[in-house]
């Protein structure tokens, strides 16, 4: 019983970030999505699979790694447009003074 | 050495849904954020939590309390702005014949 609610636990808190990639990667629009948030995440993941690894741990092994390349795009995405912003913000800070 | 990457782990998934929660919160923004990623991991974290209670573990029972609140903060305004929108899609719908 306990298996069976903790393995379809597993199963919707793995699968859950596809929707979210499926849209980041459809629209291209990352603006609420939180940077920080994807940072702490990607990188608490990467410390499951490692735990994973350590105790042999093969479901938290599979589940930690299907997360990890999921919340991996999203991030790559948000980094990618927190980069443009911030060089477009740049560019406009270095032409106001040209312009007026 | 393994516990301490899986407590590091837990703590950085755990709270990573806090930034999250705090920049939908100051923006009321949820555009860029799945609403079907979060009702799956809500429930997915829920089913943890009963997992948790089931198996007397007070790590993931504490680790998966703290995640559902957070990410129920995210949901219901996710959800909230979703019929909002569908609201308004819906007025203009309907006043549209008539203005025109």
């Amino acid at each position: 019983m306990s298996d069976m609610i903790g393995l379809m636990a597993a199963a919707l808190t793995t699968l859950s970030f596809l929707p979210q990639a499926l849209l980041v990667i459809r629209t291209g629009k990352t603006d609420g999505i939180s940077l920080v948030m994807y940072i702490m995440f990607t990188t608490g993941v990467a410390g499951w699979l490692v735990y994973g690894i350590l105790t042999g741990s093969l479901p938290i092994i599979v589940a930690n790694l299907v997360t990890l390349l999921l919340a991996s795009v999203i991030l790559c995405l948000k980094v990618r447009n927190t980069l443009q912003t911030r060089a477009q913000g740049a560019a406009v800070a270095t032409s106001a003074p040209i312009a007026s």
